[in-house]
């Protein structure tokens, strides 16, 4: 398998941590966002949505959007399982992937900071603001979603396609001066994953194309 | 089955149409997301992410997030599959999905909108360029990606959780004067669900709260 990534973007890591859960090997292929070589045409060829990530399996077969990745990773690999059996903990733990990869990532995420930018004329100052606003409001409803919960993840005590999308945004939410501590469930749970190898494996910091 | 709804919501406008594909029978909760109702401590009790829809059970199990809610009908009730059985067919109709719901969606929703009024100071003129900008980036991927397919519907000749997604969408882009013409594949798969008494029956124009 090839998976197109590139190392700060949230929905590569959360793939990368679901394919290192799994035990699952996979090629990685670099693509440079700031630079966009994730809009040139070589790519578009690969991924029409011209985003990242992109899986590839080794049948030539492609496929997009991290979520559904994900789910079709858990389908073919059931072990350990990112998506529960039970159909109300399987709706409970897309919710809160959901939340995030819906509620506070899109907002957040390259092209619309530079569209801030280039196109709405806003200072870096203004797009910080932005950036924490949506992190903010966006996390502090994940908080209040995992408040009456006490397990060591977003949902029980093995990690879930929820917690593969919780820690990307909360390293994102730090570069921009967030702390997790100001969501004790959510600074705990982030902890509780960081001990892992599977996550340590996937962070930015640890891509050979970290720059 | 209760649904908390709001007949502008494109998400809760999503699970209406998997209601009704379904035969669902359901009892509308109707909240004014203007006047910011889902915002208020009782829905915040109902819903911590203070978004709609809410789907609440018959037991008083509440489940979150649009897709979320659509995976755990198809589950509990497959007929008519909203998702395919097969593994790969069923990552294509989630991709598409969350094409819609993670590139389109979070960037034009109401809150997003209002944000950019009241704390960006943008004028209505610029908020439209806004939305217009981003409906045409994600509508032009979305287009791009059905461009080699030839069912009736985004995947294939029957409805899925795809185009649960792509009508509401569709249905906001014109309101904001996006015309689904310029996107012929697009436009030929909403003309055959709005033929469909399950899309019609959800449309925003056909709520009781239409106001």
């Amino acid at each position: 398998m090839k998976l197109y990534t590139y190392f700060r973007s949230s929905a590569s890591f959360r793939v990368r941590i679901a394919l290192n859960l799994k035990g699952m090997k996979y090629e990685p292929v670099f693509l440079h966002m700031p630079k966009g070589e994730h809009r040139d045409n070589a790519y578009r060829q690969v991924n029409p949505q011209a985003l990242l990530p992109t899986l590839e399996l080794d049948d030539g077969t492609r496929l997009t959007q991290s979520l559904a990745i994900i789910e079709y990773l858990d389908e073919k690999q059931p072990q350990p399982r990112l998506v529960p059996q039970e159909a109300l903990a399987r709706a409970r733990v897309r919710a809160l992937a959901l939340l995030v990869a819906c509620e506070i990532h899109p907002l957040n995420n390259l092209r619309v900071l530079q569209h801030l930018k280039r196109e709405l004329g806003q200072s870096q100052e203004q797009i910080d603001t932005w950036y924490r606003h949506w992190i903010a409001d966006g996390l502090a409803k994940l908080e209040a979603e995992l408040a009456g919960s006490s397990g060591k993840f977003c949902h029980g005590d093995a990690p879930t396609m929820a917690d593969c999308c919780l820690v990307p945004q909360l390293f994102a939410a730090q570069r921009f001066g967030v702390e997790p501590a100001r969501y004790p469930r959510l600074a705990l749970i982030n902890e509780n994953c960081a001990r892992m190898a599977a996550f340590q494996h996937a962070h930015p910091s640890k891509q050979p194309d970290a720059g």
